[in-house]
Order: C-alpha cells, then sequence, then structure tokens
C-alpha cells in the first residue's frame, strides 16, 4: 500500500497547451494493459533530458541522448516533435539488435507524423534482457496516434506503470507576465530505484517557451533536487529517464528573468512531488521517511551518510516493525566512508526524539518515545555531524515482506 | 533454514594444546542462555586481530586495538593471556561509560586470572546504544572460568551466537617438523554483515609458536581471503573482530620456511570455512551464492562489480524466488561504478549456462536453462569482463521474506 499517495483526480491534472497524449493497448507483455503512450509537440518545442548512469544503458537511453543532441545542433524548427513510451520490456542487454528495434519504433513513428526520426524520443521500462516485440509496437502505434488528446495526462500516468500500485501525476500553475502558466508532469518506478542522474522515467511539460540549452540546465537542477535524492532498493535502472519539455503554447518566454526563477522553481516543486510519488509508491512500502543530514562539512559527506542510512536493510526492517532499534543508525553512519568523522559530536533525532547526543544513547531519551515516532507512516531521521554548514535529504521506504514478494514473483 | 552447514559435532573439532574454553550463563539479555565466554592462552602465548573500520567502533574493539599494541611493544611474557566475549549487547555507541564498562570487564576478568588488565581482550556482540549489564558480567566471569577446559570449542561456537541458528567452527591438522599441529575457530555472525577488515567475531587458534608480528600479517591474509569476501546485508558491524592465537604448546615453531607456509594456508582454509559457514547461516538464507569476477583490469573494479551483484537487494529476491531474471544482475554490473567499462566485451554465466555474450542475451540461452541452475541451493554467478587477468570471488545469500521477519522482530 502506497503511502499517503492520492490518487490523481482528473481535476488536479491541468493539460499543457500545445502538447497532446494517446494511450494504446499494444499487447507487449500483457492482454489488455495499456502499456504504449506518445506524447505529441507542436513545432517550436524544446525538450531537454538527464538519463541514468548505468553503463549497461538501455538502447532507448542511447537514442535519446543522440537524438537530443542532434536537436540542440540543429536549426530551430527541427527538434524534438514526439515521445514514445512503452512498459513490458526493457529494451536493456539486447545488444545491437535492440538498438536496431529502438531506430525502427523511431522510424515507425516519424513516418506517422510526417517528421524525422531523430525527432523523436523513445523510452522503455520492464523487464531487462529480453528483445522488444516490435511488430507489435509499430501495430500498435497508429492507435496510440488516433487517440492522441490534450487531457490525458491521467491516462499517460496509467500507462507508463509497471509494478507501480498507483499512477503519479503533479500540476502546478504560475503567473508570469500576467498569464497563468501551466507545469505537469507523470513518472513511474517502484522498484530499482536509487536514481543517478534521473528516475525510472518521469516526463514534465510546461506551456512557456524555454531554449533547449535552459531546459537542459533546469532539468538537471531538477533531478538534483528530486530524483537523485530518492531511494528505494539502491539498484540503479538501466533506462532511468527524465525529460523537461517547453511547448511555447502559451506565448510567454521564460527564458530569463523573474519568470524564469518562478517557472523552474514550479518544475522542482513538481518534480519532488514526482519523485516523493515514487518512494511513497516503493515496493512493499508501508512507511514514508525522510533522511536529512545537517552540519555537514560539504555536500558529498552529508550524501554518502544519508544514503548509508536510506539504504541499510537492517534500518529499513526496523521502520518496517516500528522497532526504535536506533543503534543500526549509528551503525551506518559508522560505515558510511567518512574517514576523519567525529562519531563524538553526532546527534540524532528521530522527528522531534534526540536519541543520541554526541555519539552516545541522550540520558533523557525514552524507549517510549522513540516508539511513538516510529508507529507513524511518515518519519525523518535527523543527523547533526556539528562539522560544517552543509545539509541534504534523501527519502526513502521502509523494507517489508511484499518486497521480496514483488521482487520474487515479478516476471511470473 | 542454513544452506549445507552441517552442526559441528564433537569429533569434529581438534583441541588446540594449551587453551582452555569457559561458558557461563550471566542473564545479560535473556534468562538460562549461555552468553558469556573466557578463552585463556597459556603464559608466552601470541594473539593478533584486525577490527572493524566502522567508525562507529564498540568500547570493546577501541580496547583490543589498544591491549595488543601494549602486547606489541611488551616484553615477552607479558602478551595476551585471555579473551572475553558477551553476546546480548555490543556496547557500541555507548560513549564513555561503554569504555569504562569493557575496561571493568577486563579488569575483574584479570583479578580473577592473576594477570594485568591490558592483557585481556574483551569482545561484545547484540543491540547496540544500550548500556551493558556490567554487574551481571561480572558475576559471571568466576563461573566462566569454573568451566574452563579444552575441548570446548563447540560450546564456544554456541555461546557466541546471536541470530545465527547454528553454531560454526572448523578444524584443520597439518603435518609441521614431524607433529600434528592444530588450527580450530568458531565463528558468529548472521546479519549486519559486510565485513569490512573482520567479520562480526571471529577466533582461530594454533598450538604452533608463532610471533606476534607473522599473527598480525596472517590475520590481515587471511580475513582478506574470508571474511572480507562475504556480504549478507551489506551492513558493516560496529563490533567486527578476528583475533588469531598462538598458544606454541606443540613446541613446534613455525615463524618461517615451510611449516610457516603449511600453517598459513591452514588458517586461511579455516577461516574461510567459518566466513562461508556465516554466508550459509545467513539471516533468511535459502541459497548460497559465490560471486566470481573474472578477466577484471584489477581487484578494485572486480570486487565494486562483485558487490555491486551481492549486495542488490532485487538480485537476491530473484534468487530466493529461483527466478531467472538475469537482466538484474547486468543492471549490478552497470552501476558498479566502474566508468570506463566496456559492456559489450561482459559475458555472464550461472554456473555453466552462458546467458549473456559480449554484453547481450545469447543467442543460444533457454531459459529452462538458468531456472534449472537458479532452482539449486548453491550457485555461481561468473562474470568474465574480457579486459585484464585480475579475478575475486566473493560469497552471498539470497533474500528471502525470513529475513525481513528476523530483522523486524530482533528485539521483541
Amino acid at each position: 500500500m502506497p503511502v499517503n499517495l492520492p490518487l490523481p483526480q482528473p481535476g488536479d491534472l491541468t493539460s499543457v497547451a500545445g502538447l497532446e497524449l494517446g494511450i494504446a493497448e499494444a499487447g507487449i507483455k500483457k492482454a489488455n494493459r495499456k502499456d504504449l503512450l506518445v506524447i505529441r509537440l507542436p513545432e517550436g518545442a524544446n525538450a531537454a533530458g538527464v538519463f541514468t548512469l548505468n553503463r549497461f544503458c538501455a538502447a532507448p537511453v542511447t537514442l535519446c541522448r543522440e537524438h537530443l543532441q542532434i536537436a540542440q545542433d540543429a536549426k530551430p524548427g527541427s527538434g524534438i516533435r514526439a515521445l514514445v513510451v512503452n512498459t513490458g520490456n526493457a529494451n536493456a542487454g539486447t545488444g545491437p539488435q535492440g538498438m536496431a528495434n529502438a531506430r525502427r519504433t523511431c522510424e515507425a513513428l516519424a513516418t506517422l507524423l510526417k517528421c524525422k526520426p531523430e525527432q523523436i524520443l523513445p523510452f522503455s521500462t520492464g523487464v531487462i534482457l529480453d528483445q522488444l516485440p516490435i511488430q507489435k509496437i509499430i501495430d500498435g502505434l497508429p492507435r496510440a496516434i488516433a487517440a492522441l488528446k490534450n487531457d490525458a495526462w491521467g491516462d499517460a500516468a496509467q500507462a507508463i506503470m509497471t509494478t507501480d500500485t498507483q499512477p503519479k501525476a503533479a500540476s502546478r500553475t504560475v503567473n508570469i507576465q500576467g498569464k497563468p502558466i501551466t507545469v505537469t508532469g507523470i513518472s513511474k518506478g517502484a522498484g530499482m530505484i536509487r536514481p543517478n542522474m534521473a528516475t525510472m522515467l518521469g516526463f514534465i511539460a510546461t506551456d512557456a517557451a524555454v531554449s533547449q540549452v535552459i531546459l537542459q540546465r533546469w532539468v538537471k537542477d531538477a533531478a538534483d533536487a528530486s530524483f537523485n535524492r530518492i531511494t528505494i532498493d539502491g539498484d540503479t535502472s538501466t533506462n532511468d529517464s527524465f525529460i523537461l519539455m517547453a511547448t511555447g503554447a502559451s506565448g510567454v518566454n521564460c527564458e530569463s528573468g523573474v519568470g524564469a526563477d518562478v517557472l523552474r522553481a514550479a518544475v522542482i516543486e513538481v518534480a519532488q512531488q514526482l519523485a516523493q510519488a515514487i518512494v511513497r509508491d516503493g515496493e512493499g512500502a508501508t512507511k514514508f521517511i525522510a533522511v536529512q543530514i545537517d552540519t555537514a562539512r560539504d555536500l558529498v559527506e552529508a550524501s554518502q551518510i544519508a544514503y548509508a542510512i536510506a539504504h541499510s536493510p537492517l534500518i529499513k526492517t526496523a521502520f518496517f516493525a516500528s522497532d526504535p532499534n536506533l543503534g543500526r543508525i549509528l551503525a551506518a553512519i559508522g560505515y558510511a566512508g567518512v574517514a576523519d568523522l567525529d562519531v563524538s559530536r553526532i546527534d540524532l533525532y528521530l522527528d522531534d526524539v534526540l536519541v543520541a547526543k554526541s555519539g552516545g544513547r541522550n540520558p533523557a531519551y525514552q524507549e517510549a518515545d522513540g516508539q511513538r515516532v516510529m508507529k507513524q507512516n511518515e518519519i525523518t531521521v535527523r543527523v547533526e555531524l556539528n562539522r560544517g554548514n552543509a545539509s541534504t535529504t534523501v527519502w526513502t521506504c521502509d523494507l517489508s515482506h511484499d518486497y521480496v514478494s514483488i521482487n520474487a514473483d515479478y516476471r511470473s
């Protein structure tokens, strides 16, 4: 069961002018399952993305990087015109045939949309090591195009799900130059989540006009503030992709100035909401946990310690059990790899409860207070290192029986 | 259920001349539980150890390091005379009071054994962040001493267990200078296992005569070939300690030459058997998995990739389910952090089955073959990087429902 993750209602999601979404059942892995999504962008739109750092990156990730580079070098008007996403198969670990299949997908969609194959960005998510059922995808594309409409964000969020139990979507509207500007996005992911540059799949669009260069900067900033701060199981996927699009259909240019600042902040907010939604719907998650490291010497050590805590199976099972076995958190801080860490300066809080003070148990700490916090389904672990001014926060979930069940049974 | 871990029978363990072991019930955490062990060494014996690199190391670890340093600097005859081990409480995250309690334990035992406190090595294992019930330990020591005998290795292996389901012990006898020389050891550990320098607790002794300097070299070599190559959950304990002792009671000097080589090899064999026993009895383990990385450029990258595979919860749950979802292994290789890795050269084997060839699915691979290997309870994952001559092997186990149950319920 997801943790405090409300189902997006039709009214919650604002359409992005100029952008259409079309969903189809292509029968890629299972029958009667919406597994193919096409997102069409208007001429003059821009897109930018960040992708997995996994060396075994999927064929579509390689192709996305290639096509975005072409778009950046090309003259205006020959930019990205569509995205195509399939679930059920990751097209990763598939060698040259996998690359050929990703290219064929782009070619087929380009023919239908009357653009060039390099104006298409392809995405795949699902099982690794199986070849894409390319004919099913090609056959499904005309149906997805026939279904294109402006207000299908909710359906699109459904279509990109794999082991997700709920669709993930978010919208913000900001006022820029006296006009309402929309930022709407969707994401998917519930396992193999420790994004490195981006999450499984995340797509955010705005109707403002923003160049690819600025979008590229923002998509990196937004990933660093959102998808790059979550972990479920510490496994970095082969297919992580996060794309930011600007249709320009509002006629409002947000390239620089106050408008750019306001829009960038809205993009980050939507990205954070989508990233946190992934953790709230983490495989088997029963709790949403923020790990906040304060007064670190720098961001690197803050992040090392935050992830050591957020990845520890022992800590995650203790959260599942609501057991304030908090020595496990001290142990994780100790093995995080910060060589000159002075543990005698460390304070550990569970929400507002001071558990460990100066590296040892706080004499005033009562197990009942720790127990009270551990029973909540939203918990903040806060560590004060008392050696600098850097802070970071990472979001994660607990490790439950259901995580094992879901991953033991994923393909069956 | 442990994986192919035979219970040590009384006849399996050879006593080490000169060394005695005494066990008592001190009631540290639970009643009627053997939780206190004293190992007495004869005058002239030597000991050496390696310990956790966790910055939050336990008070007894700090004291062990201090006492071994004193022993090394002292004149012959004032070396280590006894080890004292308690379970039920780790004496970690306990600040100055924890250090005082560890010192009091050594003082109490030294008084009873008529030696100096710095001739005692203390060890604790159990819950972190609680103060040691020092009076119970002091009260239990005379009973442990009264029980001292030469052939209590099996009982000692029992006494140091925490979440272990079976005691872990091993013996080898080698012939040196025409005499039988014994190497016998015990270990414990089932969770919070990703030793860094040493395991939870491991104690190996021989009746050969070996200096502390040579023992120190061997204990490091043996740890690197055994306890430093296992992982259950990736959590490095605060209390990891591995001690190698030489009583000299056989009268055979193994300081150098062929005798030293033979003895060193026997020590490594016993250490490997004890380390593998920890994995076989890993919390919730149903399978024993060797991860072997071949033709790597160097040991560092081989080890990075081996641990990425061995730590992945996704891979470990797939092993639990006997599901040959082997793309997960490629994904782990890809995110192991080897920046210039050419994935198109990588081959992946499950035992003798070639699953992936040149970075993609082996065209001849049949799912039934992968399935057959995955159903075994002992499996070797072998990765050929095809870029050098370095190899390493790491041992791990699967991730099952019982791991979650055991760690959710540990303290209750």
